[in-house]
């Protein structure tokens, strides 16, 4: 990938949009029972086809005739970490993109475990988290006490260089590109970080949004398969620009769910020419 | 059943959606954990009652206190399938109507072994699915990749009327009313065919449209229990009139969120009345 | 608890939600897959902060990470009965304040076994549910045929008195606060009952209001440990006041899900000050 991403980079998320639009891929999603019918919405919002299917009996079956995987780890069950295992393995072996969500990984030893046994057996395109996520996820003390982004990824992320630092480090140790969510997206490989501006406050206060951006990356990623880095900070782009338009469309009496409506809605009716515009975000390397 | 269908067709629609609203149905549903809120939500608009059980210590316990079954394999599990066999039994022994949905049945062996265990087993009033699992559930090649409504069901269903004289064969080989939902809904017995119209283009970007009008089909069934096609022409009816409804209502910034919110809000508004004029639909047999 | 309730009642709710909102209590939920989207939103939409986890392989570690527990029994499954015993357990053990909701209760054989082990091992907050879910689980007779407020729900809240002495004697024989949800919400320990007013015809209309309550209150009882019967019924004050101001947010063309939108969104945007002069409530004691 060659892009020249400063002046061209919006462009470059645009194309990538509009080629997800023009082929449609089919994204087969493991996922938590909580927000997985937003997961569906904004994939098909995106212009995805999303297929969820969660038993070991099918799993890799699914994933065999689709174009990306998602694996999020929310509500989390044995039989749903078998179906993840079969499907990576399944990912890797026909050179899918698998994109790992480990929804609230620090709050118990069973995700932990879960956790380090996908990254051991699969090797993710992708992994997105909140800070304290994906600190747990490589090793490092993260609060990791609940599955929202906490206060502290903020304090974080206030340190964004560090933290973009930090994400090419965690690129180049596991092969795939980081993101890392927050007031400002951070979408590294071991090169390159994407630090993602825009969005709105009140994606926090929405259950759901970390888990939508997970599948929207999935849908991306499948879509330009071998773009992994350009796919995923496409996907927060997008996310980030239409949390913005969500905002600036509530009124008064408007609260968390018509936001949460509003945002899969301004998905569904962006443009590439939106995401052009829309698109606020800067380039290290 | 002996109605006067042409003149009086949308009457017909209206008296049993009438019946559904004076008697509030309990209907079982056995179903994905995608859009199974969704289900529930167009159920109690409908004016049923939805109960979600499905665990094979209860399934057929709550079966036989309901009015009515709902199947549907989305996200389909080894302990589900459980579920829904001895659920089917027990509506049979009890003389309840019972809606399959074959959601994705191409996907998977699992899928296409359930599909045909379930339809050895039970005996279904309704069969309800896009055009591919239609096809792949009488054994026919359908592209059965993904669970909704793909490119080539339309191709198909420009052939309406072929599609129509399919749908009756398979009623005869099986018994059941066969609706094949698409641009155009077909709804069919062995001896006649409602071709239903009307409906959004928006309805395909939505997850669980094919689900809800599932549930909406058992939920009218149960209401009228000895008129299957009456019941699942009636709710295919409801469907396609208030996806009109609902897309007359899109505003500029309205996207496929809203459209969902506008969808099953129609349905809860929806009078007789209305539903007598807003029904578009012509006989074959 | 020593408030002046009666002057002061509207002022103790507005307290607790502004403790809520500052302390933003962690909740654990073990919960149907029906309406946990609502669940999860509804306690971000009170200012806590939802993690739902159902795997006994966790449930415990995740109870003991949280600040309180939700049961609700609808969608139940044998591995969720397991979490739920292993999660109640944890709560006794470490002083968290837990909630059951026996939805649909009287359904099965299965469901009211599951209550009678959980009643008995797991000594509860507060129980709520519509009153012949409570009946139920009280071991009298309750229709307990679906899991919405029935009819007779209605008939025998109109004998309010009658039912709020009822709940007296349960809440004295368990030790819970007793929650009965209808028309008036009656909300009571062993000597005194909270009568909550307001709400909306709509909320029986919409899936999953019951099961918000039961969420939101396990947030309220959270944030407020040692005053579960003040937690409970500020929970049911909010519900009822924000139903008031979803109901008359409607327009027109809005039906059950906007209706559904516009709760969530009410209690997002609730002040304790807005909750102070909404809150309809008499005290029988």
């Amino acid at each position: 990938m060659a892009e020249n991403c400063c002046p061209h980079g919006g462009n470059m998320f645009a194309e990538i949009l509009k080629r997800l639009r023009d082929t449609g891929p089919l994204v087969h999603n493991i996922t938590n029972y909580v927000t997985v019918n937003d997961c569906a919405n904004i994939i098909l919002a995106a212009g995805g086809s999303p297929i969820m299917a969660d038993d070991p009996l099918e799993a890799a079956e699914v994933t065999a005739v689709s174009d990306g995987l998602n694996i999020n780890m929310g509500t989390l069950s044995k039989s749903r970490l078998e179906a993840m295992l079969a499907s990576g393995a399944k990912a890797m072996e026909t050179g899918k993109p698998a994109v790992l969500d480990p929804v609230g990984v620090g709050v118990s030893l069973f995700r932990k475990e879960a956790a380090a046994q996908l990254m051991k057996a699969v090797r993710f395109s992708i992994l997105r988290g909140n800070m304290s996520e994906i600190l747990t996820l490589a090793g490092e003390s993260g609060s990791g006490r609940g599955v929202d982004a906490a206060e502290n990824d903020e304090e974080f992320l206030d340190e964004t260089e560090r933290a973009a630092a930090f994400a090419r480090r965690f690129a180049e140790k596991t092969g795939a590109v980081i993101v890392i969510s927050g007031k400002t997206d951070i979408v590294s490989d071991s090169e390159k970080s994407y630090l993602i501006h825009g969005g709105s406050a009140l994606m926090s206060r929405v259950s759901g949004t970390g888990c939508m951006l997970s599948a929207l990356t999935a849908a991306f990623a499948a879509a330009v398969p071998d773009q992994s880095l350009a796919a995923a900070a496409a996907a927060s782009a997008v996310m980030k620009c239409c949390g913005k338009t969500a905002e600036k469309r509530m009124e008064e009496t408007d609260g968390t769910m018509s936001f949460r409506n509003y945002l899969i809605d301004a998905v569904s009716i962006l443009t590439p020419e939106m995401l052009e515009k829309g698109a606020e975000y800067e380039v290290r390397s």
